[in-house]
């Protein structure tokens, strides 16, 4: 049965670029550590099924993030992968480790709330800019490309819903740091569609183009797709996702995190979007991890189609 | 916190019709006997929580779904309460006792698929709509109102996609026949949001307003909420979703099914449309329900808020 059939909707990109977080969003709050070997191989089957962003790791101190302290021992093993590549770098020193590997895209990870920024960075909103800013200027002397994640863009565990105008301020300083693009977080997953719409109107009117933009939904109350077709409906054709759905924040009560890149394929397929992703490949590849990781995957795609692909697995 | 955050977005609807399917569709395939008492009570909590239809049981042959085998007992203690309490009715058999005890609002099912008419009535499409014409008739005549559920709308586990224009010619034909809305079911979740309006506009060309149209989708591959959004922003204002998101189509491998009342009240009001649910009581409700059936829900917004709403559990 070839589903789901493709029908175009109106309005809509015809390609979207998935920027896969598994490896790194997905893992990094993973209790167990998991063998480098096995991250590697989840990047080169990410990459097998076709997927042309798969974020590796991130170069934060090992203290924050145990689970990625093996950064210098995974980059190399994956770097020569055709596909990009990136990685987080918190500050200078992030940078310096990610640059000796040759690491050519690295991301920063910014707030736009001051209780976040508190909780995640230690630093004021504006102390982790200044904290980017030489971080960005090195990166882009060397023709690095530069992310900018941006958490908290429309709720916070402690401060509830996140004016629109906080958020747009923090796009604007990232950008004139000299970012390449934006990913727009929604970390707690409370977002819903017009508040993604009045986001996305409301950078546009200050100078943001929309095709400097990622969105980053997570799943936690279910709307991270509902609010992907909204984004797409405005023009956005950056997507991040999670294979399998791993990963989630660890300041959210429910166990469901990022939006699962299965779902995300399923519907972009389905709206005969070109993603370059095989669907099937994808899901052998997340019931695979799902097996080192010891749990099923959230992902209802996963849940639903791995009968159909568990003969493929490796 | 209130979140969501109303942030409405142009071209949708100011309010929507949510069509509870819990205590019929949500509970029909459950393998343990759910007592009767807690069934009602289930219907008098929806009801509690501001859903205005609440779908109370099905007068099928107990053969056919022996958990709803005691709609003759259940319906009489919901009854008097001040709610639609719409009950699925067959056959003239079925009417009967429907009408006998009252019932105001009844419903007859469909299939858009020779496949799925075979295996859940033994019949064929047309010899199905044969079977409801002097149900729908005799229920208009007592002044009844009648929906006609029309399955498999999208794909079908035997015949894959459903042609848009095979699933118009049965709506066409259930509008005949007397009904006075339709649900249109997307019975194993496989649907996109272009389909769903490819769907929506084919039966307005065909002169079906969309008034008469509800939508009623499954979460099998995740969909459910972004089909949802598109029906939306084709006008339609009756969805269909179930408590807790309780039951799935046993035809579909996995184990989610109806998309789940609590997301589905997120996004709406996230999206400033009023629903009169109160949603802390939705969730109590469906946390309580899913102590009864000793498991969790499969709700992502029940998830995140059981915490928050289990000191109201009575």
């Amino acid at each position: 049965m070839t589903l789901p059939m493709a029908v175009p909707a109106p309005g809509l990109p015809a390609r979207v670029r998935i920027h896969e977080v598994g490896a790194r969003d997905g893992l990094q709050n993973e209790k167990g550590t998991v063998p480098t070997e096995v991250k590697a191989e989840f990047v080169r089957r990410l990459a097998g099924a076709g997927l042309t962003t798969v974020e590796a790791t991130s170069f934060v101190h090992p203290r924050w993030v145990p689970q990625l302290a093996d950064a210098e021992q995974l980059f190399p093993m994956v770097s020569g992968l055709p596909v990009a590549l990136p990685v987080l770098v918190p500050n200078e020193r992030g940078l310096d480790r990610a640059l000796a590997l040759g690491a050519r895209r690295v991301a920063v990870f910014a707030s736009a709330t001051e209780s976040f920024a508190k909780a995640n960075l230690n630093r004021t909103v504006d102390e982790a800019l200044a904290m980017f800013e030489p971080v960005v200027a090195r990166a882009k002397a060397e023709g690095v490309h530069v992310r900018g994640y941006l958490s908290m863009c429309f709720g916070d565990p402690w401060e509830g819903a996140v004016p629109v105008p906080q958020v747009v301020r923090v796009c604007r300083a990232l950008l004139d740091l000299g970012c390449d693009e934006l990913s727009l977080g929604d970390t707690i997953g409370v977002a819903t569609p017009g508040h993604v719409r009045a986001l996305l109107d409301a950078l546009n009117a200050e100078g943001v183009p929309t095709a400097s933009l990622g969105v980053h939904f997570h799943d936690t109350y279910g709307q991270a797709l509902a609010n992907t077709l909204a984004a797409l409906q405005h023009g956005v054709t950056t997507v991040d996702a999670s294979a399998g759905g791993l990963g989630g924040c660890p300041f959210a009560k429910s166990a469901t995190g990022n939006l699962a890149t299965e779902d995300l394929v399923w519907m972009l397929h389905g709206l005969g979007i070109d993603t370059g992703v095989d669907l099937d490949r994808l899901v052998a590849t997340s019931v695979w991890m799902a097996g080192h990781l010891g749990r099923p995957s959230p992902s209802r795609t996963v849940r639903a189609l791995s009968h159909d692909v568990s003969h493929k697995e490796q």
